[in-house]
């Protein structure tokens, strides 16, 4: 009953994550403890491994989904208002409308807007299907990973936008919040993914016009 | 395009969650900075609030889980030898199996065992057959939660059991790992979750032996 089972689960990566936590406690020093750096770096490793498939990048998306996060958080306390809107979608699994949205809104906003993505329930890889119809528009998503949603990237964000995840995403004052009604990717061919994929585009221009075009902070925005 | 939805996700615990920082903050103060314990204390909440299906008691099991995440960082810290084991029961859902275990090992350490559970992807609550089948033994599983493994309950741990949930738990050194081959209660009928409620039962009793009555740090331990 008392076998160690070598070969069960991840490998042990403490020795990596301190150089990671060290890296990051380097860049936010004077805006976070680097307590408070190391504990993001080990559960963001943690909460990424729950649903990883391949671990083999694990640490490499660690640093990258850490330093995300606390920029979030840097920005969220940061009084002035941000210079560019931050836009978050959620769904699911963040493997597929999220990360499409994600994608297609970086492509359309030309760096005037702040994107990030993440899921209530984040599947171990994106959908095939999902990199290919993306990869047809010579966007890659072959780097991108799925992730659980967290309260700094809520907390940064000046809209939220979630597609089919329900009540899963806490709600905020300040934040403007809308829901995306569209069809799940999930184990879907790639044609039905590039339907999906095209409504989203149609949406995220939208968005765009919505965020970016308006002149003043009046009630009359560019409607759908 | 724009229009708010107020009916969507959850209402604004903000205010609250402040005050359950305040409220662990100076239980751990000297121990780790309000800064570490506020980020606890919200990221807790929306690690919860993605899965959970009622979110009526989310503060009350905010502070909960915080409080124990904290206690068991605290303990990993602590360069002393714990006083107890700490084990950490973990499956995927964290609604039937790891619930089980970590009741009857409770029952059956009286004391002398620290058990915490975690699941790799939560369950948005426990499996109703198996609050019954722990009601027929007069455990009560009613304020259980499912919650997601974090890095502070592995790290405290002298001994992880896994239960089916494959690769999501992280290795670290100076821990013992086991692996318990059970079925899974999801979906199954009552007298199913009872069968496997008392294969856990006899796993825990020979866990609880081989922790608790072995005199000295031998290989010859007891055996199921």
């Amino acid at each position: 009953m008392t076998e160690q089972h070598t070969a069960l689960g991840l490998q042990d990566s403490t020795e990596v994550l301190y150089r990671i936590s060290a890296r990051l406690a380097e860049r936010f020093a004077g805006v976070f403890a680097a307590e408070t750096v190391e504990r993001y770096v080990f559960e963001s490793y943690t909460s990424l491994a729950r649903t990883a498939r391949i671990s083999t990048h694990l640490p490499a998306t660690t640093e990258h989904f850490a330093n995300d996060r606390l920029s979030a958080l840097a920005t969220s306390r940061d009084p002035a208002p941000s210079e560019v809107p931050e836009v978050l979608f959620v769904c699911v699994r963040n493997a597929g409308r999220s990360q499409m949205a994600a994608a297609l809104l970086t492509v359309e906003a030309k760096g005037r807007i702040r994107v990030r993505s993440a899921g209530s329930m984040p599947a171990a890889e994106l959908d095939p299907a999902v990199i290919a119809a993306m990869s047809e528009m010579g966007l890659d998503l072959s780097a991108s990973y799925p992730k659980p949603l967290t309260d700094d990237v809520v907390r940064a964000s000046d809209v939220v936008i979630t597609m089919g995840c329900g009540d899963s995403c806490p709600i905020y004052p300040g934040k403007h919040y809308e829901d995306w009604d569209l069809a799940d990717p999930a184990q879907q061919s790639l044609k039905a993914v590039r339907a999906v994929r095209d409504e989203i585009h149609d949406h995220v221009r939208a968005l765009v016009a919505s965020l970016l075009d308006k002149p003043a902070p009046s009630t009359e925005g560019t409607s759908s």
